[in-house]
């Protein structure tokens, strides 16, 4: 067959699946997600086996230390992608579940109910553990998904298709639920981006490289983000400990993150005292900060920033910082600059926390707390594959009760 | 200015604008639109000199009647595009509204807030209303929005595009919130449909042809359905005079639009007794039937009917039936043939009226009620411009006053 007749003839099948995905019940979705983390377990030693072929191949092909990392299936991933299958099984069935009722003047009772979306198209880099997460939220929701991992994986993703195929038929299910894409040729995800008629979403895992070659070539609606370029703006009359224990938060807890701070934004009446307060305990941290002119005045280790650090995602310990002269000041450099995934205030004040809450165009918007709390776990959401940035609705979040424990809570 | 320069102009206005109109307060909005109401009908000379223009090439180009009649500003036009203002006015604001609040574990206070888009882009056929009923929709719900009509009614939309920005300038708002491309050449919606930067979204209003073409070309997210093949599916004990109201009013009251009945399907236990009486109705409507061979034998006038027929939106007086063996049949038809637009059921059983809401994968699925609900104002969802059949969630209708059994079971 060629390729292309074989990604078609896939996508066909996970159509024709997905019509019954839709309609298995919880019982039986979890029976089956429960069949496969016993298989991972019973088969490691054979998946380890096949990931092995990977790993030679990845290294005559001179990859780096950490892409070997991230390809390699150790004990210790068969026990987290089991453990992981677990999460999923325990998380709330969403399917068929009435979110609202109302009732019309004529007697028409209306009510909306969460469906599957149908079949769903995941593309990620070479991590094996990703196809497991990702069938097992597909499935769990009841769709079809269509997986297609790096080609460096590929032995690895082929070993974990076959017991998720095996499993799913062993429980009952129809095992074209979630099938992984068994070429290796690039072209395949060219050919899956244009089933549009079979495929009712895709979903890039990756890099902002590996999502703008998707976005380019898919005729499918693609949901996506490109990287979080996240703010903090620490507000005239801010507490400054606990701007500090935030914006700490923020930047330190995980910076490799798309939800990690990238800029903070001091209010300038606030600059003077909270900017050495916070340099020091990033200093200590390893924090390199980026300043910009009355950063660096007041900071005088302080890097000078340049236009190209003010909408970098540095996924590392590095932090653009810019005295701003007020909230309108901070919201137009967020306007300009984020990448509309989340944005954060520390104030005391009631009437600027509702003004950057509304005036604030980003997925998530946040008062007091800090922007590593957009996570659908941290937000009761449930787990997430992808995120969306073009959400119809944001979110916002206030914590209420004591702020101090910031470090303690994830 | 290049057609691609103008284009690219226009969005990064609309672009700038949109943060402006997000923050805008609901008195502000409205008195906006009030604006344009009144000098629509101040300037209806002008619009209908500009109109004419238009009308003098249409007639040249040979334009079919129906097209002239759509393109027409007519004394009526201009008051119904006044009163589609008023009607816009009346609506609540979305913007800012907070549809749900949660407390996590540790304190965290979540909501989740509904936002504007941002810019929309439109893009539709020669009918001038659209720009006024586009227009105020998107301004309403606080976004900035590009309206790209049919080049024969190029004039048209210019004089109202003219009243639109002057009337958001006489209120103190961005004028750039709401532009119509002023060019002609239709290379202005390809380029339009790349401005992925500054445009978040593409609503096609026109027909299939139309969506696809927008579809195809864009790098934007497209809110888009083709069309309506809807079914209403007439079960097995369901009550006749029931049955006979809803498929009656699914297909005649309107027939040339997206909800309309397009196949209706019936359990072969019902066809004798259900056909003949309301193949009579039908007929004196006007309705021609193109049935399947057992729908034939039991209506001798009925045309048989093609496979064409089934996927066929007829958008007419014309209708196709299926006798089929039960809700199974139904439902596999059904997943073939829909457009995933609206399908009902009618039917006296609850399992059964569960199963069809469960297993019928349709944007509005029905029981007891006419497909026509599928209706933003009808279901008590606002107005509408442009449906998605790619929702997150379904709706179910249960017209619950007359059948009274219905209202106390869901």
């Amino acid at each position: 067959m060629s390729i292309e007749s074989t990604i078609i003839d896939m996508a066909q099948k996970a159509r024709a699946a997905s019509i019954e995905m839709a309609t298995y019940s919880s019982e039986k979705k979890n029976e089956a997600l429960q069949r496969i983390a016993d298989q991972i377990v019973q088969s490691a030693d054979h998946i380890k086996t096949e990931n092995k072929k990977d790993l030679e191949s990845a290294k005559e092909m001179g990859l780096t230390r950490a892409m070997i990392d991230r390809l390699t299936i150790s004990d210790d991933v068969i026990h987290s992608m089991a453990e992981g299958l677990q999460d999923v099984i325990q998380l709330k069935d969403p399917v068929g579940s009435v979110v609202k009722t109302w009732t019309r003047p004529n007697g028409l009772q209306v009510s909306r109910m969460r469906i599957p979306l149908g079949v769903i198209g995941i593309i990620y880099e070479s991590r094996p553990n990703v196809t497991i997460d990702a069938a097992s939220l597909c499935l769990k929701a009841g769709n079809a998904v269509i997986l297609r991992g790096g080609s460096e994986a590929f032995y690895s993703n082929q070993a974990l298709a076959d017991i998720i195929g095996r499993s799913l038929n062993d429980t009952g299910l129809n095992k074209d639920a979630a099938q992984v894409v068994p070429v290796k040729d690039r072209s395949a995800v060219n050919i899956l981006l244009k089933q549009e008629e079979c495929v009712d979403l895709i979903i890039p895992r990756g890099g902002e490289g590996l999502i703008r070659f998707v976005v380019e070539h898919s005729k499918i609606p693609v949901l996506k983000h490109y990287k979080g370029v996240c703010h903090v703006y620490v507000d005239r009359g801010a507490e400054h400990s606990m701007a500090d224990d935030i914006c700490f938060n923020a930047k330190v807890q995980r910076p490799g993150v798309c939800n990690a701070m990238e800029t903070m934004l001091v209010h300038q009446d606030e600059a003077d005292a909270f900017l050495p307060r916070i340099a020091k305990r990033f200093k200590e941290a390893g924090v390199e900060i980026r300043g910009c002119e009355k950063t660096c005045t007041i900071l005088p280790d302080a890097k000078m920033a340049t236009e190209a650090d003010w909408p970098e995602e540095f996924l590392d310990l590095i932090l653009s910082v810019k005295v701003v002269s007020d909230i309108d000041h901070a919201i137009s450099h967020i306007a300009k600059y984020s990448s509309a995934h989340t944005e954060a205030i520390v104030t005391m004040d009631y009437s600027r926390a509702r003004k950057f809450v509304k005036e604030v165009d980003s997925s998530v918007v946040l008062v007091n707390a800090s922007t590593r709390f957009n996570d659908g776990g941290q937000l009761g959401l449930g787990a997430e594959i992808g995120i969306s940035t073009y959400g119809l609705a944001n979110i916002l979040c206030i914590r209420s009760n004591e702020y101090k424990i910031y470090g303690d809570i994830f």
